[in-house]
């Protein structure tokens, strides 16, 4: 479990099945946790500003802004503004794609499935009270998605490196209404080609209640307005933080400091 | 000169100096030059469908579609609803970019320039009458733009390699309202730090006339309603197909084969 979650209860709880999506609002100084239940899953995300949906997330600009095309931990999401609306405080895996279009209809009707479940209308559907459509959906960021970039630009999809219970952890940096969807790829390896589920939480980002001296008085911070949605507020066992180094990725380990945290 | 278009008469033209934007209707099938009148000049492309602006060309779609992130000869553009807008027929340079936001007012900013010109601002100005304002400027094709990407994702803006006249021409596939931005950036080397003028011209994909028996009667195929702008509607200099293959890009020779036009 997350250093800086380990000790809160969220306030907003998606469960998110293959080839659903879910859109949650949350205000400046929130944080969302996307999580790969089971391993090997994608999760495509878009967000928009409250209140001016014309304001959203765009991946070209925060690869242009950032001077790179992966997400990574430390980063600043912006919108189609250039202002920052995300930053990315954790990351257990250190590999997720931002170049790659969800996928529609059309892309599964060229896999010679037509009528597959996508991302692109579960994105559309989880928005539609805000009163945006299919045309609107950005450019998503793809968490987990493991994407290979070869000599001549050639772009190939390769299984998640993401394990069970991996995360990235987002802090809001205005208020938006973020959407996840959970890919539905079962055709090429995007999802380890067994889509499973993922767990998005939503949390305060608020100061920990100060020590009570005594270790075991330690216990999670209730909020009093949570509302757990089908997943289960109880923080899932601790892990430790892990460090890899490959050819392919790499994988922070996330320490909480001092100085990393709003007083 | 374009072997397509070495015996045509642009029927639209637009001379365009940095920091302007225009736009340009085409009609399915037409053909659209754009051109770096000095060479080492980006040129922002973005598009819309002619009546239903809703559909705009989509880099991640194009990304995604065609399994690569360099626009390149060939290549089918796609729109947001994974409908083919362009095909690029022709390519003198072979090194362009489909990763990079539009300069904008705060990209400035950042470099310590506000208030300088910029492609957001120019292409939003150029497509006011089609009621597509500055939040719907989608992420652009940039022509010409030589970005490369290091080992960790990290982006390298370079000077373009494109030389005096270098080009490329584009066939829309439906009918569509194209704009280019001439892109103002003096602060880095995204132009060899000295922004330059572009030429775009519409031709028409007509069938050329059957050859009249003698050669020295085949002459260029003159179109009634040819309406040349500001760039003068003659064609430029002949020069051979260049054909180079270095460690950054491949540039292709082109030829006119019969297969490859309409009959």
């Amino acid at each position: 479990m997350s250093d800086l979650l380990s000790e809160k209860t969220p306030i907003r709880a998606r469960h998110i099945r293959p080839g659903q999506g879910q859109a949650v609002e949350m205000k400046s100084g929130e944080l969302l946790q996307i999580q790969t239940l089971q391993g090997k899953q994608v999760a495509d995300f878009v967000a928009f500003t409250q209140g001016d949906t014309n304001e959203y997330l765009s991946t070209s600009v925060t690869r242009a802004t950032n001077g790179n095309i992966v997400p990574q931990l430390g980063m600043t999401l912006y919108s189609n503004r250039r202002q920052g609306m995300f930053e990315i405080v954790e990351d257990t895996v250190g590999r997720h794609d931002m170049l790659y279009a969800c996928c529609d209809p059309i892309r599964y009707e060229n896999l010679g499935a037509p009528g597959h479940a996508n991302c692109r209308e579960a994105l559309a559907e989880a928005l539609e009270s805000y009163g945006i459509g299919y045309d609107r959906i950005p450019s998503p960021i793809n968490w987990f998605m493991n994407v290979s970039i070869q000599q001549r630009g050639e772009l190939e999809i390769r299984e998640p490196l993401a394990e069970k219970d991996d995360y990235v952890v987002l802090r809001a940096l205005k208020d938006v209404i973020a959407a996840v969807s959970a890919c539905p790829q079962d055709l090429v390896p995007t999802n380890g080609s067994n889509p499973t589920d993922l767990a998005v939480r939503v949390y305060r980002d608020e100061p920990l209640p100060p020590p009570p001296g005594k270790e075991d008085q330690q216990e999670s911070a209730e909020y009093a307005d949570a509302v757990p949605g089908p997943v289960a507020a109880t923080n899932l066992t601790p892990r430790p933080a892990r460090l890899r180094d490959t050819a392919e990725a790499t994988v922070y380990r996330v320490e909480r400091v001092d100085t990393g945290m709003p007083d």
